[in-house]
């Protein structure tokens, strides 16, 4: 593999990169849209944050087609723009924030840890990166390499870290010298680049993608193992604390493994719409692979034996890396967003109430309106006071109903309604965003009240995401269901072997089976075809009575565990 | 010049990029002087935030060979480490947690203005950099170019953002459609690239570094104005309040202002040690330019004159743009530091108060250590309690002198010893960094008393550092005295033409006598023959009688202003 990153430089081809065609096709055909009817284009305040919505609203629903839909949710409602390179996008500040509070609640986490914050360049040399063999040949394929500085043509490529084990071990091997250093736990939040040419999605697969990435170094396995669990509990804190989106906890099987990693932990989320697992983060210990390639070695504490001399052996370190990315963002719009558009759970959103003025008309006088907006003013001041990110639009070139369009789109919690008849009956009119479920709060309680509600919002919003993937979690002891059960969009437990090339089989003869499915109903184009790929060993085993056989049917070997398989992304 | 970069991988030359050798040879050293003295490798405490000094202190006095000084400062200190691409570092958590904090001051202040967080992609595309014609123009020669994706040649090079202007401006065209749209606020934090081939500064000059880059488009000039002057006095915060280093702000001279800016203004640092200026932050008005290369227009929102008619004209936005780097921290280090290490002032210290029991001997007994110990928990605890970032450090295996020095080298602001007597007497005995004052303050007194000497190092260390700028700002209208001034390491403040050319020429013939004088004096070869740049035009200026001619005797022009020039980074 150290030959096929050699000179480089000199052996590429000629190909030209793969551009997300439907992505620029959709661009140009809003572009178009938009200039063809300027009137249509929303107007916005100065300097709110409520600008920029295209309130034309979401033209497909979210079970007809996710993709298109996925892509207009996210545009429409402000949290990503497109980018002229491919597989790039904008995080713009409704999404970017969502980010924030992730990084800031993660790093709480991890500083009872003891983990501190550091930052290892974008760059890695080409001799350091094809170090570790497993490790260069799981990334070679999508490393972007500079081989420019200015007109200047580099006597090496140098390349962008598509992660920073590499970056980051050259170093550990100087900083460690001696048990006392360990453990030794370094966090860092970055930007990686995986120069994929598969289409690309917005959060979920993209060229360039926000990170945090750990990295620690241990004296023990114990040690180490311990850590890898914790943060795994971290992670899915991320997801369901914050995100609202269930996680099954579990161990990948050795083909799915992180490039160069002992044993490799993870998170794994559901997408109902299409029945899909996709991988939410994960948690690896390295083991001692890359300490040995980087010489990583501390002189063993171990209190000498009687009749022991000479030089102490020195013991490798065992190391772990860890990484959630951005794509928890896309996995909670995917989960919640509706066919009105964006559902942001009350935690992380920017703004998670919105005060909207109804009942005022032309007719209103003047002074009757500033004492309504007055009132609102106090309102969200007093929310805001609570720790409610609140929020007042009282913008008269728009009319309440659109508004209320634009903050669905945007999937703001909880919008306050208050009209002339609420401020008589001193209330306010609260609709929640994830049911559209309607009350009544009197303003002396907003304060108590409208976190209250933010907090059973949250909360049902994670029971019923909850349900729904274990609705569609489906135990399976019958080969001849799976593929129909793939179908209903389900992931499956299976009885499996763990041999990684049965792993494999499964899913060529899952696809092929699908396949021929599909084929015996030509009306439902739909149908997909694609295999379940071995997602997870659940850390929660259904019980496994003595001689199970592997579900494969020609595998014939017994089972070892219960596998969770799927379609995935 | 869109010519220079067009097909650029084609008619690149075949150069090797200049290594930093002297890094490089200064880091070997200081390997084989690791590994011929292993013994004298300092030890680390498990999990400790005190790990990995290099305690034989700094070899080198910082008057003598600064440049030395600095790099053994920073890597014995543990805020940088060394890394094998030339001009990028690693920045350890010490120097990371000191950038942590200006992020999150100055991230408070621009959300009072309105400005919301996002983030654009690292890379931008050939066609949109080379939009701007003085932009590019600026940029071209330390631009990092993407050739490769895996194996795969790219069709055209992607750039790596030396800054966002060029990616977010042709976004800025879509996002703004009506003035209502207008102000429109943006930052992000991220990381840049500058492929510089002279030699790299840890934090000062580097290929890569962090930053914060804010940029806004305003309906009017006033708007746009107004805000590039809150941007720099909230730099000049983040200096002065913050890092304890005072800044003169002022704008930039024509030739010196960012490529593609109307005007830019700068905070400008001093380095006592060399007397050279230094650029600590600038806050760009954009003017028109970029508004008219990516076609950002509004209609005009003034109602319409009587009998107009027609099309309302479109108008071209104000932008403004803001950065502030990394570059900060390592100004501060420079300015603070002294021959025993680092000086980090307490605002921004990862631990502002370090607690070492001193007078616990191997006579000592276990039940009166473990009791003394508790003390010192229970002292950190309460000063943790107040707001301090307080540790104890009670690691056995080294004694308190040894700990002192590696305090010292790592700049903690205030040492906090403690022994029997301290005990008995109800007192603790605190030394400050800075000065090495010593003072008891009673155990009772602690979250009160320290707080209050961490503030008053603050002040002390600015207010120090502020004479010693003005000490060394010499107001001169006599040519003759110009270079004795500079090499007396001072920078100079004298009247101007403000031609671009002139100023140019200032520097060309200051370069030439510096040389001439330093030639006459063979022996000292120390003196140095920099010219002097134009650094800033002062806002404070002093009077400047009518009539003034600029300073250089073959201009002949009338003075406009004041302009400070100085040697510089």
């Amino acid at each position: 593999m150290a030959d096929a990153i050699q000179d480089i430089a000199d052996r590429t081809k000629d190909e030209v990169p793969q551009e997300n065609k439907d992505t620029k096709k959709k661009e140009k055909k809003e572009k178009k849209e938009k200039k063809d009817k300027p009137a249509q284009k929303p107007k916005q305040q100065q300097g709110a944050k409520t600008a920029q919505v295209d309130t034309k609203g979401i033209t497909v629903k979210k079970d007809d087609d996710l993709a298109e839909w996925y892509q207009q949710m996210l545009s429409k409602g402000s949290f990503i723009s497109y980018y002229d390179v491919s597989g790039c996008y904008i995080l713009e500040p409704a999404s970017y924030s969502i980010w924030q509070t992730i990084q800031t609640w993660f790093d709480s986490k991890i500083k009872t840890l003891g983990v501190r914050n550091c930052y290892y360049p974008l760059f890695i040399s080409q001799d350091n990166l094809q170090k570790e063999k497993d490790h260069i040949e799981g990334f070679a394929a999508e490393v972007a390499w500079v081989t420019l500085g200015g007109t200047t043509k580099l006597e090496k490529p140098i390349a962008i870290r598509p992660t920073s084990e590499t970056a980051m071990y050259k170093d550990f091997h100087d900083k460690i010298q001696s048990h006392r250093d360990l453990p030794l736990k370094r966090n860092q939040w970055n930007n990686v680049v995986r120069w994929e040419f598969r289409n690309p999605m917005p959060f979920i697969r993209s060229r360039e993608f926000l990170w945090q990435e750990g990295h620690t170094a241990h004296l023990t396995e114990e040690s180490a193992g311990e850590e890898v669990l914790q943060i795994l509990d971290f992670y899915a804190g991320v997801y369901e604390y914050l995100l609202a989106v269930p996680v099954i906890k579990g161990r990948k099987t050795v083909n799915e493994q992180f490039p160069g990693a002992y044993y490799t932990t993870t998170i794994e989320g559901f997408i109902p719409s299409t029945g899909r697992g996709i991988q939410a983060a994960t948690s690896h210990c390295l083991g001692q692979h890359f300490a040995k390639m980087y010489d990583i070695t501390v002189e063993d504490p171990a209190p000498r034996k009687e009749g022991e001399a000479g030089t102490k052996p020195r013991l490798h370190v065992w190391q772990n890396s860890w990484g959630l990315t951005t794509r928890s963002i896309g996995v909670a719009m995917l989960v919640h967003g509706d066919d009105k558009g964006a559902v942001i759970p009350p935690r992380v959103a920017e703004v998670q109430a919105v005060l909207v003025p109804v009942g005022i008309t032309a007719k209103t006088s003047e002074e009757d309106k500033k004492a309504h907006y007055d009132k609102m003013t106090s309102m969200a001041a007093s929310l805001v006071e609570a720790g409610v990110r609140a929020e007042t639009d009282n913008r008269e070139h728009y009319n309440a109903g659109w508004k209320f369009n634009e903050y669905e789109l945007r999937g703001v919690p909880l919008r306050i309604e208050f009209g002339p008849k609420d401020a008589a009956a001193g209330v306010v009119t609260t609709v929640r965003r994830d049911n559209g479920a309607k009350t009544t709060v009197p303003i002396a309680d907003l304060a108590k009240g409208i976190p209250e509600l933010l907090e059973t919002m949250q909360n049902e919003m994670f029971d019923k995401a909850k349900k729904e993937y274990e609705a569609h979690r489906v135990q399976l002891t019958d080969w001849s269901k799976v593929v129909s059960t793939l179908n209903g969009k389900n992931v499956l437990i299976i009885p499996h072997c763990l041999d990684g090339q049965c792993a494999d089989d499964v899913k060529d003869e899952t696809a092929a089976l699908a396949k021929k499915e599909a084929g015996n109903s030509p009306e439902d184009k739909k149908a997909p075809s694609m295999g379940a790929k071995a997602l997870c060993i659940p850390f929660e085993q259904p019980d496994l009575p003595a001689g199970t056989k592997c579900l494969r049917p020609s595998c014939g070997k017994d089972a070892q565990k219960w596998v969770q398989f799927g379609r995935s992304y």
